[in-house]
């Protein structure tokens, strides 16, 4: 395939995630009907459901890339950090509540689950392999396995999603976020 | 009003309480429509709306029976036993998984958020008594604000329930959950 074609379909992938990020974001999951991706986007459902299949495929991909993006930073600063991006730039994670949403289809359907995993395994292998390097350093705590300690992390972060997505009060989560900070760290 | 009544008020309330939770479990908020209402709880419409104006109010009425019963567990006990007791009987908690689609609902509609919060207010001050009274005793770390623990413990709850929602594995949770009631002890 020509240099200039890949260009041309990477720039309209990008065109067509932007688009649904926002659609989510804004109309939630059953609300981003087909219509509305395609006034969010500029493009048509032809051009739109080409290059993605589904509106599920469109959800995963956009689930992949933030997954990618969190993954960047804990791998270098830690899951903590990135929750504190969360904090600091709510909007950027605006989307984020639709991940509530599809809660009960992540529940039942079984095959978007497994599509669901292998799309956050890349945050998860990366907060897995700085919690080891951390350990190496003698930084992190080891009277608890490193596989607790990432639990515990995940689940810290499903509340945040959970409470920035409900538009709740977030005073104070950033001393919450020192403590649970503090919680894996080697004590002095 | 006589006695007989009130029990009879009392008996039908609780029958469409169970059924409306049965409902919302099976569906999902948007998904327990007043027909299906109608046949989980046997009752007409007429009947269940005569009680609860609409179905927000039939929602917050079980949010609320849910605060007041974790709201006695967290009072002598604690939230975090109030979290061991979901991992061990998930099933009681099935509705749960409606509190997350109605993220968007709490986000936008200021009215129903504030009611929410009513609803919940006892569980945060059952959850504050006891932090405070642990803290008298001695049992509560002191280089942390009580509200900030109670910050925390409310925010792993939330991760808890987007856990427990969506169907994901469970598995060391058990093991968080010691780490998270040890992070809000004074160490020794």
């Amino acid at each position: 395939m020509p240099k200039v074609s890949e260009d041309h379909l990477a720039a309209r992938r990008r065109q067509i995630l932007d688009g649904a990020r926002t659609c989510f974001a804004e109309f939630g999951y059953d609300g981003a009907t087909v219509r509305r991706l395609e006034s969010a986007t500029g493009l048509s459902r032809g051009a739109i459901f080409h290059h993605y299949r589904d509106k599920d495929a469109l959800f995963l991909a956009l689930a992949h890339e933030d997954a990618e993006r969190m993954a960047d930073i804990a791998a270098t600063q830690g899951l903590v950090q990135v929750m504190r991006d969360m904090l600091t730039h709510p909007e950027r994670f605006d989307w984020l509540g639709t991940r509530l949403e599809i809660a009960r289809k992540i529940k039942n359907d079984a095959d978007f689950r497994e599509q669901w995993t292998e799309r956050s395994a890349e945050l998860t292998d990366a907060t897995l392999r700085r919690l080891e390097r951390q350990k190496e350093r003698g930084r992190l705590r080891e009277d608890v396995p490193t596989g607790v300690l990432l639990g515990y992390l995940d689940l810290v972060l499903d509340g945040l999603v959970t409470r920035l997505a409900s538009g709740r009060a977030t005073d104070q989560l950033e001393s919450v976020l020192d403590l649970v900070e503090e919680s894996v760290r080697r004590q002095k």
